[in-house]
């Protein structure tokens, strides 16, 4: 019998998931991504704040498909698919189109920043969701104090003030490792520029950060964070963005050239470019076996599906979250192993398995809420976050690396690849 | 009194030798770049074929600045100087202008590419003489093989073929680190395309490779490059170059998507923009001790001057090397420090010693050429060749990661860093 094709859209944390699971089986797999490298993005905020190299943290897809013999490649752009033929029409950067034909296709496309609309934040925001936004962040933060250094009337200006929206793990995270590359670097960098003035403000919409921890973590974290100057302004809105001003709902303006936007992300446009019926925030509506209802063979995984908490409220979504992508990939792989080897499909529903979440607060700091209501915070906190994410890093040279570097950082209070690089010279911009 | 301000342009190899050796002197230093990080060039290839990170070869330097308290630096572009009101012109990244006071000028501007005319070669051709153009090629090549790899037909067209133009040491680099790439590391990459068509041509104008270094090491270099496939076309001439087609001077056409010009490098035209006098390949003509002939206080260092080879014929310049670049900055700035310090300046001229020269031929192989005739060959010359250049690197924590790359891909025939990225998305280009 001819072997089934497989294909899945995306090569993040539930797209390589689910190659990984159908490594045994007896299908032909191929994994499509516009780049040929999978992010690893829960570390995107130290490429940002120069404690790592762009490098550490992408992984090339081919590297693990040489590794796999059942797993193919494409860097594509999907355009488009004809569900009923069960073709999959992809774009090539030199815009060759190619049909690829599937039995079963694991939508995996992730999601997008989510500006909700506010004005400015489009043009002006930073995001920070992939790999190009990190370094563009990079560039521009260090950018800001070589122009203050040049003109320090700049500081006023806001040149060296850096307003982060949104409270959740990524906004504490970005706003605590900022604070640090200020204090703990930039101000031997920048000895005629007073560094002090430099501010970090982080606007949460909510009246407490990390909205998933329980109080205490909420409570140590913002702590932490005010320890380290980061000035937070719990229970308050983004009104408008321009380039060096920030206006908040209640009418305060804030002098800074620069906003990061960590509010939230929506998924992926793709689902309605293949024509799938999408929920909220435009996830893709699946069944409790993750099953896109209506299209046999297609399902849909991670940040892009639309996936019911079993445990939760009757319409409560998982959220969209790096664990709940993997262990999504592999319950659709496993089902697709059965279909592919004759065996009976377990009916069971998808159910997340809840390890815990984890958020650090720049050096030596974190919190973390595991399992059977462990709760640590502190140095325990961040040696154990630093253990998990060296582990989940893919790739034995990224784990070195990323473990070199931070044994480096943290025992010299340096921060090496503070660079700013584009790939192509200004002239070209 | 007063203490004198010395302003350096250029923080190369020149550059940052002049300016660490006057870290003692009573003088104030600032060092002009266009960058933040300083390149270490010898080793833009590796960047180029994957074998290290862009972060690697690039040495953030204020990092320097930082360790030394008379070095302040400033990211800025040179666009003019009133030599005789001793001022230069910069214009910041956001185009404000800046007037720099100095009492010394060291310009240390290094070199560009120089593409004698050739048709093609500006538009087509991928220079290896900065970090972005590393980057840029390396993009480029892991394209070709995706192109390839979805469009097998392209291979015909010349996708995975690439000219390597030059026969001096970055040419026979960058073509043996090449092969290296597609024969150890795409090949498992690319299962489904037959990497055993992609080809790598080395063409040479002279009759031989490597002119700097005797017989038996051209041989061998030639030798060791042929035994692992590339082409060494010597005695050839490019004459125009297409898209995805070379020609050659004797008619020949190369169905090649990948021309890598490492044919030469002028100065750069800074030394016009000064209105200084400038000689062969744009130079700037100095005296036997490096002045400026009638601009006291004006120098030149490195690619950018003209300075006569004291042991060659009467006008005979030292070639552009980093070490030529590193000697002439020491010996500007150890005169600046005697008329600092009010001691008598010694009139002796400079005078370069050559402590050899090396080439690497991708793994374990090369050949080096040091002082009291002492050559090697294969891999004791490969081993010399990494030490010098783990030592010649900036940085600590560059030098660790270097060589922890290094011995990672010697080790696992593996290659980390094979990402097509550029730092922003494709729709922005």
């Amino acid at each position: 019998m001819e072997r089934l094709k497989v294909v899945i859209i995306g090569a993040g944390f539930g797209g390589l998931a689910a190659a990984r699971e159908l490594a045994k089986a007896p299908v032909d797999v191929t994994l499509v991504d516009q780049n040929n490298f999978h992010t690893f993005q829960p570390l995107l905020y130290q490429v940002a704040t120069s404690g790592l190299a762009s490098a550490d943290v992408a992984y090339p897809v081919r590297g693990i498909a040489a590794r796999q013999d059942n797993l193919a490649f494409r860097q594509a752009t999907v355009i488009g698919a004809d569900l009923d033929a069960r073709v999959l029409h992809l774009q090539h950067p030199e815009h060759e189109v190619e049909d690829l034909p599937f039995d079963h296709l694991i939508v995996a496309a992730g999601a997008t920043t989510n500006t909700f609309g506010i004005p400015g934040v489009d043009h002006h925001g930073f995001p920070l969701y992939n790999l190009a936004d990190s370094v563009r962040l990079r560039n521009h933060v260090l950018e800001r104090f070589e122009a203050a250094d040049a003109e320090p009337r700049l500081v006023d200006d806001g040149a060296i003030t850096f307003v982060v929206v949104g409270g959740g793990p990524t906004g504490v995270e970005v706003a605590g490792a900022l604070t640090e590359l200020f204090q703990v670097v930039l101000r031997k960098d920048f000895r005629h520029l007073d560094v002090g003035r430099a501010r970090v403000v982080l606007v949460e919409m909510q009246d407490h950060l990390l909205a998933p921890f329980g109080r205490a973590s909420r409570e140590h974290a913002r702590q932490a964070l005010e320890e380290r100057g980061v000035e937070v302004r719990t229970g308050a809105q983004v009104a408008r963005v321009r380039a060096t001003r920030v206006t908040l709902a209640d009418g305060e303006e804030i002098a800074a050239h620069t906003l990061v936007w960590a509010a939230g992300v929506k998924a992926n446009p793709i689902g309605a470019a293949l024509g799938l019926r999408t929920g909220r925030a435009g996830r893709i509506e699946v069944g409790p076996d993750l099953a896109v209802p209506d299209y046999p063979g297609v399902w849909a995984v991670g940040d892009v599906a639309a996936i019911v908490d079993a445990h939760g409220a009757p319409d409560a979504l998982l959220p969209q979250l790096a664990p709940v992508a993997i262990q999504s990939g592999r319950h659709v792989a496993r089902q697709i192993c059965c279909l592919a080897a004759g065996r009976p499909v377990p009916r069971a529903p998808f159910r997340y398995r809840d390890k815990g979440t984890m958020a650090t607060i720049g050096r030596s700091r974190a919190v973390a809420e595991l399992p059977f209501g462990i709760r640590l915070r502190g140095f325990p906190a961040w040696l154990s976050w630093l253990g998990l994410h060296l582990v989940m890093l893919a790739g034995f040279r990224n784990r070195i690396s990323v473990f070199a570097n931070w044994a480096w950082n943290w025992l010299t209070y340096d921060r090496g690849p503070r660079l700013i690089f584009r790939s192509r010279p200004r002239a070209d911009d």
